[in-house]
């Protein structure tokens, strides 16, 4: 049987990162998400805090990066050459789910990853989000598109392909449909992918 | 359980009306594509010769809807209008297919329509138009960009969404996973549709 490397990519508030947990969970494969930050920062000396906010420095980064008098990376590119070596690495390894770093460019040159992208209603999302962070956030809204916002302008800074466009993915799933909905979705279409891809 | 009425957006080449004629064969339900074309012609008046290329024709019939002096309306928005009403009065028949003709907008205020588009690798699509035309089209990739460019205005022009954003759609499947692959990833989410869509 084929192998294959679920990569998820995900609008903020959509579910993506449940949905991918619970995927690896009845497909029985490794899940990467908070593990792979621990892998990554072990792989390049920076905090976890650091990477994982690394998107939202990446403007930052940039911005500074023409006064860098030590010629050394900007730290976001140090970021995502070691991401880029530890999903590597996990591939190798076998089937299993990635929640975002940008997996499916990482893994464009191999023809084993299938490649998701979670969406949803913004009325949906702000709920998801009210409801994990409570009165916590002010404008739950425009955290979210903030939070969008970053997220796609670290994936078209860094790969060559455009975040939420369907053509950047096999398959693109809208949430409003249901968690459960979608898991069982990719579970298809992971388990016709196993069969192998019959072209007609 | 709750009524699914699957509607199919596609790219050209991609195979979508292939996938979405298995797919009602397989759930036993009805399909329109063709048939949805005589019954817009009966109720129109127009031909089905007409009806097929309307959307060849939307940018002239903008072009000439100024010099209008019979205030009639441009032949196309006949078009549009007698397939609303076609749609609508099939979707109230319970569980069905249909492909393109923007029914997935006309569809909008139901909460039964399951919105699909399909869409392929620019490679796979010249090789399934060649198989289908033979060496009767001289550029295929042109042939092909030019349908998609048609069904895009026309889409955009009609509806207040944008064709082939996943933002559009519950669900958008490559079919570069096999046809076999799309049915069965659709029949799923139909089949999850038909139990309830659960929010979490």
């Amino acid at each position: 049987m084929a192998g294959c490397i679920i990569t998820i990519s995900r609008e903020y508030g959509s579910g993506g990162r449940i949905i991918g947990q619970a995927l690896a969970e009845q497909l029985n494969i490794p899940f990467y998400d908070r593990g792979l930050v621990e892998m990554i920062s072990a792989k390049s000396g920076l905090s976890e805090k650091f990477i994982n906010e690394a998107e939202l420095y990446r403007e930052e980064a940039i911005k500074y990066a023409g006064y860098d008098v030590t010629l050394q990376m900007p730290l976001t590119h140090v970021v995502f050459h070691a991401e880029s070596e530890v999903i590597q690495k996990i591939a190798d390894e076998g089937d299993c789910v990635i929640v975002g770093r940008c997996a499916d460019y990482v893994l464009q040159n191999r023809k084993d990853a299938l490649n998701v992208f979670v969406y949803a209603s913004i009325e949906n999302r702000i709920e998801r989000v009210k409801k994990l962070y409570g009165d916590k956030v002010n404008n739950v809204k425009a955290f979210i598109k903030r939070y969008d916002k970053d997220r796609a302008a670290y994936y078209d800074y860094y790969t060559d392909k455009k975040w939420g466009d369907l053509r950047s993915y096999h398959l693109s799933v809208n949430s409003d449909m249901g968690i459960d909905s979608c898991v069982e979705i990719i579970k298809t279409a992971y388990n016709k992918w196993k069969d192998g891809v019959q072209l007609i």
